[in-house]
């Protein structure tokens, strides 16, 4: 962990480069660092997950309405001002990110994180050897 | 928020309008009012989002299975008589839509609402002008 | 209930057999038994739905990674050692079934159990009747 998995409506992919915004988010995860400077999020554990709903329905649906819902599942046990920290980061990355649309059509985004409060947790992974952590 | 999120086996795309229900369902939530008749969801914030898996397995697989598991999402705090309405007025609209598909083939549907434990949770919205509260 | 639901990068389509990673899993579901050797999920609520991502990150984005997020979300309520017995199948399984490929290329798995703590449950299946338990 951690994974950020993006849930938003399918008119925007021809809108926005979302791949690029999963390569922006993450690296914005990647940039996290705690009270004492260290890195909140291991690189080998960190992705992106971004899915375009192909049926929705928003609001009213008189309009051509568009919605992003980004959800961070992170390790519980942080800080809370380390998680308002990464919560602001992500959200200022992702306006950032939609700002001209924002500012043609008619959207909304979300941004959650929640601490997983899993009965079971394991790994497997390979690539935790490429990062020195 | 609220958002239902359905996740469903994609053998049901050519048997059912999935795009129909997720209007059918917004509007259900959209209708919903509290104990002093308020609307209990902002209209702006209100999404339904559908996702076929193109990859499942269900119960034992000797069969056409077909299954939709639909999860809202809401903010924590309302009672449980609202939660409660919701639920079913949710599950009969569901009901409703596959009941003729549910008299045809193998169907399971599980519906089931969470309040969300966010640890932090922010929003960017343009479509809040638009609704009256 | 339980699902196992299974969100991962889409680059794993052409180099794994996801479908049969979804009967697999389920199966191992199925086989399972408590304390008292009853099976602990109904044959007829137990279903597996996997979603590649078309969009995704995943580590520092130097590499052709992939991940593999697996979640079997269950009812609240069973002992911590058949949740520990059920998660350490599924993780042999899913291990087996990507143990060629993780001596291939650069992969992750997370493989985590949540019990839900929803608000409202219920669910309408006509195929219970085809198993007996």
């Amino acid at each position: 962990m951690p994974h950020l998995v993006i849930l938003y409506t399918a008119n925007l992919d021809a809108q926005s480069d979302m791949k690029g915004l999963c390569r922006d988010l993450c690296d914005t995860m990647l940039d996290q660092r705690d009270e004492v400077g260290e890195q909140v999020f291991p690189t080998a554990g960190t992705r992106v997950l971004a899915y375009p709903a192909p049926h929705y329905a928003v609001a009213d649906g008189q309009g051509d309405y568009a919605f992003v819902y980004l959800n961070l599942r992170m390790t519980s046990g942080r800080s809370g001002s380390v998680k308002e920290q990464i919560g602001q980061a992500l959200l200022a990355r992702t306006k950032a990110h939609f700002a001209a649309l924002f500012d043609q059509r008619h959207l909304g985004l979300t941004l959650q994180i929640d601490e997983g409060a899993e009965s079971f947790n394991a790994r497997h992974n390979n690539m935790y050897s490429l990062f020195a952590q």
